[in-house]
């Protein structure tokens, strides 16, 4: 992911003046889709799978509401701030739900531990990203660059 | 999509007792995320792509957040009442907007006036699901099942 | 997905001339991905799911590289022969490899057995839509329309 | 992305006996679906979009296989050789197809460089995760873990 903050730097709306807040919000999303897709798979080769299956599910439905958000917020170029807001608002939500569920495994399953972080990780760079979003909102450049 | 009903109706928390608002939720999700994808690349091969980059982008955002909604959907087994009714949230927004887009463009480019329809059938069907799950909230049965 | 055809036909590279056999496969690739995200849901429901584990495994397997597939031949309209041919040939791998293993449970579960047939279908579509694309290769206008 | 190997390495199946290069062809595949995310957005602020329709399809192509092929190489616990070995042959040529276009206009533009270099690293690290599944087939654990 090293070459994100590069990338969104040569947008040409953007122009090197990134909103760094948006940026780590978008790796997180990435990031967290694979610890819960990781997890997932890491759950169904447990002995006690059947005392997991709340938490793969809640770990496929995370890592496909991160994916969407990790490229809506790229492509965060244009005038939908409702609709960018309410799938942060939805992946939080994914990954708060998430993060609780891993939370109850973490003493014996390392993989629900580190998930349950990567959750949380995301969960509060979607709440700044949003917040960064609303305080910018208005024009196209307000709501990819720094918030003044 | 013919066997959606069918295989939903297998589940074992189901059992036969399907909702069928849900379902249909579901299939417009999946139908308006292949619409989407499909006008984007019409809108790309146009002669005055230029005037196309927001219908595209949006597009685009409708289609990712149709995929992650249709899955969810059919995970429909869970716990996660808030997780759903946000992403159903995100959904019926991204389909309004992108409806809005295209019907802009429907006079024009006949692939915008069918996708903005897809776009309203599913914005719809979201809300409707959002209204059931409300509805039928508290257990795993009844959200997955006919509110009574 | 009744507009998939209307919406290709509107493409400004096919004007009505559509590739039926792509179409199809589209489809298939669409209901696949949803029958199997359904399957590994009620699969994960299943008394017996420790074993299961590998039947969740590739209907997530499946259901992701259906979804790409599905997007990757909508937007058939490049000069990407080589991908498109590999994507899809990866898809029919996953579908064939997915039905084996529902195949297994499927005087169980209904949900198998039903799902295997979708996979069977998707693998098909796919194994035709590849010859269609081989038939009509070398120009743009040609792989997306029937090959003479 | 930090937490991949911490996540792989705590998988039941893998006990801390990694395959770092399906770990780092994981970490290749999530960065290139950002990239080419966002080199198609950036593409389409481009005052000359209309050169850059190919390279637009191009990218939102690899983004799809990309995450496909990463979620697919991170539930690399099962039997199917066949499935990862062909869809990592799929992520190679879109990450080949998708750098060659993307270097026609990396002169003019630097997110098309930054892209070409993510697909080039992608389809590098694929190849390699390709010939270490081939290495070690045979056995789940093998094909997760560094083959002999």
């Amino acid at each position: 992911m090293h070459h994100m903050r590069e990338m969104i730097s040569a947008h040409p709306d953007v122009q090197g003046n990134t909103n760094d807040v948006l940026i780590r919000c978008i790796e997180e999303c990435y990031s967290c889709a694979q610890s819960c897709t990781s997890c997932a798979d890491a759950c169904l080769a447990e002995e006690m799978v059947d005392q997991l299956r709340q938490c793969i599910r809640l770990n496929l439905d995370c890592a496909d509401i991160c994916v969407a958000s990790g490229a809506l917020a790229t492509r965060r170029t244009g005038s939908n701030e409702s609709v960018i807001l309410a799938t942060l608002e939805a992946c939080a939500q994914a990954c708060r739900v998430c993060a609780e569920e891993c939370e109850r495994h973490a003493s014996k399953h390392e993989h629900c531990r580190i998930c349950a972080e990567s959750c949380r990780r995301c969960e509060k760079a979607c709440r700044e990203a949003m917040q960064s979003i609303s305080a910018g909102a208005g024009s196209r450049t307000e709501s990819l660059v720094e918030p003044a």
